[in-house]
């Protein structure tokens, strides 16, 4: 029953943008990428697995931070050339800076402005390591 | 005052994926691509406007179809690869299938299943062509 990930047209690189967004906010939290092994396990375990394009290896979101990401939906756009997860973020963060979104920063007058608090300061969220 | 511009680690083909969603409902309506150009249109002009991969030409939002997007938002996420707009969606329809959003397929039981409906036919929307 793999017929469904064959019909995504992965680029040349064997990847697909996937946005990500809070079920409970509406926040877009994330713009991350997955080949096909990640998304197929995003869609068996319930949780967001990406592919790390810097680490280039699988990222199951939150194995270090605990800030795991369940999946409530899992969409694609009409050319499906890109992927839209629905998500419970567990911690409420979603951003390695400690933030809700990774997308805290803001056009204003010509200058990027950060417009969200850190949350959790990181290197609490990654003393573990 | 383009030093915002400079801050974004264009491609190496000189784009960067944007997340667009609708500042009313919060629907994340289209995944498409900027390229320098496209980023300084979008902000000067207050429209949505794209780099189209397919055409490879500047593609202003709404020019042929009038569903244009204007700009309540421009954001960048931490590591300055991908953009978010918030936008007033005009008509309604981002879609070219004549949907509300291009996300209109979600994975149900290892299918992708339609559940958005067609507001207005393609047919309609196309005719000035």
């Amino acid at each position: 029953m793999t017929e469904w990930l064959n019909e995504v047209p992965w680029d040349k690189d064997g990847l697909i943008p996937v946005v990500t967004q809070d079920a409970a906010s509406g926040r877009v939290l994330t713009l991350a990428w997955m080949n096909r092994d990640a998304l197929a396990e995003t869609a068996s375990s319930g949780e967001a697995v990406y592919w790390s394009r810097s680490r280039k290896k699988l990222w199951r979101k939150g194995e270090e931070s605990g800030h795991k990401q369940k999946i409530r939906e899992i969409r694609v756009d009409c050319d499906s050339d890109a992927i839209l997860l629905s998500v419970e973020q567990v911690g409420g963060i979603a951003c390695h800076t400690g933030r809700a979104s990774c997308f805290f920063r803001k056009l204003e007058n010509g200058r990027w402005v950060t417009t969200d608090p850190v949350l959790k300061d990181p290197a609490d969220i990654y003393k573990k390591k």
